[in-house]
């Protein structure tokens, strides 16, 4: 795992992380948060609610935002300083595959500071969610190996 | 678990989640998200990092607002629409204990809309973030009892 540095960023710049949501995800993700909204775990519950059947929370899919910004695009070494307007858009249920999208818009001047439009869509191209990141970036390399 | 209503709504009122964070929650949480930056799973990484050891995942703590909004205040049949002005403001460390917050600052007229200021703080009283949250409040009971 290697980061991307600061002056290495560049605006118009994306990343992706794909992964397709499972029911495990969720009672995982529930267990994590203590989420434990029935409309997340209870089929019963969830097929009387607004969505007609089981969501996942909300904060899973914000956190393969979180993901691509800390492992892949800048990478370790990122320092994750806020998000600003995230709106959720559309439930994500199970068995959904969920692409997490960010894109570099600023590169500001006086700190390596860097803001992202990020989004995430479903495998039918309907947008889940969209908010814009701020994070800062590493002015210098990061490269890690794990252990096996 | 039942639910506040839109109606049984005040500005003021105020609602709290607290959990101690074990290394097991950070990879959980690290293994739903994708996110394996080794700052949250490698002590000998994050030992030589800004943070001088290992922290949680940011989304982990913010995920607790989220269980409060959805299982507490205003609990089930709450959409989650939105968050403005997250700010992470001080890390979170394996064995601290994290107490998230939530309290309403505003009711809209038009719609069963609830605005909320959120935080968290450690065992120490630091911020550790900061945020607000857009919900859609059910304006009916809703109550569900899991089977054990």
């Amino acid at each position: 795992m290697k980061n991307i540095t600061f002056d290495e960023i560049n605006v118009g710049d994306k990343a992706t992380y794909t992964r397709t949501i499972t029911q495990k995800d969720i009672e995982d993700f529930a267990a994590v948060s203590g989420d434990n909204n029935p409309v997340h775990l209870s089929e019963e519950f969830a097929k009387n609610s607004q969505f007609g059947g089981v969501i996942a929370h909300g904060m899973l899919a914000v956190s393969f935002i979180s993901k691509i910004l800390g492992t892949e695009y800048p990478g370790p070494g990122t320092i994750f300083m806020g998000m600003n307007n995230l709106k959720f858009l559309a439930p994500v249920r199970p068995g959904d595959t969920v692409e997490a999208m960010v894109e570099v818009t600023k590169k500001h001047d006086s700190k390596p500071v860097v803001t992202f439009e990020c989004s995430a869509v479903n495998q039918d191209g309907v947008k889940l969610l969209e908010a814009e990141a701020v994070v800062l970036a590493s002015t210098s390399r990061i490269e890690f190996t794990p252990k096996v």
